[in-house]
């Protein structure tokens, strides 16, 4: 495996996105958690009003150019400070391509478009198991302290928009 | 105050809107913090490819109707679940018409929008000393557990981007 590039996907990257992602979550053993489409990354990525971005890393072995990774990210947007973030949904690197710098050029190219949108700072999150931690803090990323994250969903949603 | 209601806000409350941030970043001694403008606000929320939308609440007191509080929110997307979330990014009442039921009133009209669209969950965080806590409890929303978030800015950010 050579020569790892790093490019916003295309409208014609649709199935090697979602044939990574479906990829991963056979590795992570959750395949029934995939709900969504490829019809759907196509209209919410690619459409005129699109909900997130994705970047691709490719590799070329032998000739033959294949995805390897992707990281999907959206704007979030502050009250107090505006636009203010890049929110890091999901970074996938496939298992032959890991322990190769694929994660790292891709948030390389994230924080890069940051800097060009005048956005300085990406967030994400990370389950507290989850090795991929010491990566982030390898790069500089730092635990928010104090804030906790809740979930709003099921029946107690259900019932609150019948208030309405 | 009476007949507090709630609807989408419009190009026209951006004043509103902004003056409701100002008020509650006052009321927090966090005035400096506050670096978004009303012209971004305008920018962000009401043109061709917004960032965020805004519920407005209004109540009428003698006659004249003004602004009492808002919420906050722009769509998240899930790598394995698509079009996944509403994430509330700000609840903001006015002090004279806390404990009102305001806020459970846009909240209410937030499930109901996340409803319309087929979007089944609201994420948001909230500081772990803030009593706003138990009224997203009393709404039946539940802590996220085992999930930490983090944030990579600054000059770790800056060298990254350098990169590439």
């Amino acid at each position: 495996m050579t020569g790892v590039t790093v490019r916003l996907a295309a409208e014609a990257d649709c199935g090697a996105i979602f044939g990574l992602i479906v990829a991963l979550a056979r590795f992570e053993g959750l395949l029934p958690a995939v709900q969504v489409t490829e019809a759907e990354i196509r209209r919410d990525g690619f459409g005129p009003n699109h909900k997130f971005e994705c970047l691709l890393a490719e590799s070329e072995t032998a000739g033959r150019v294949s995805a390897v990774g992707l990281a999907l990210f959206y704007p979030t947007y502050s009250t107090f400070a505006g636009r203010s973030s890049l929110y890091l949904e999901d970074l996938v690197v496939v298992e032959p391509a890991r322990r190769l710098g694929v994660g790292r050029k891709l948030l390389a190219q994230m924080a890069a478009i940051a800097a060009a949108r005048d956005i300085h700072r990406i967030d994400l999150s990370v389950l507290h198991w989850n090795p991929a931690r010491a990566f982030y803090e390898a790069l500089g990323a730092a635990k928010i302290e104090g804030w906790l994250p809740y979930r709003l969903q099921g029946e107690a949603l259900r019932r609150l928009a019948e208030e309405v």
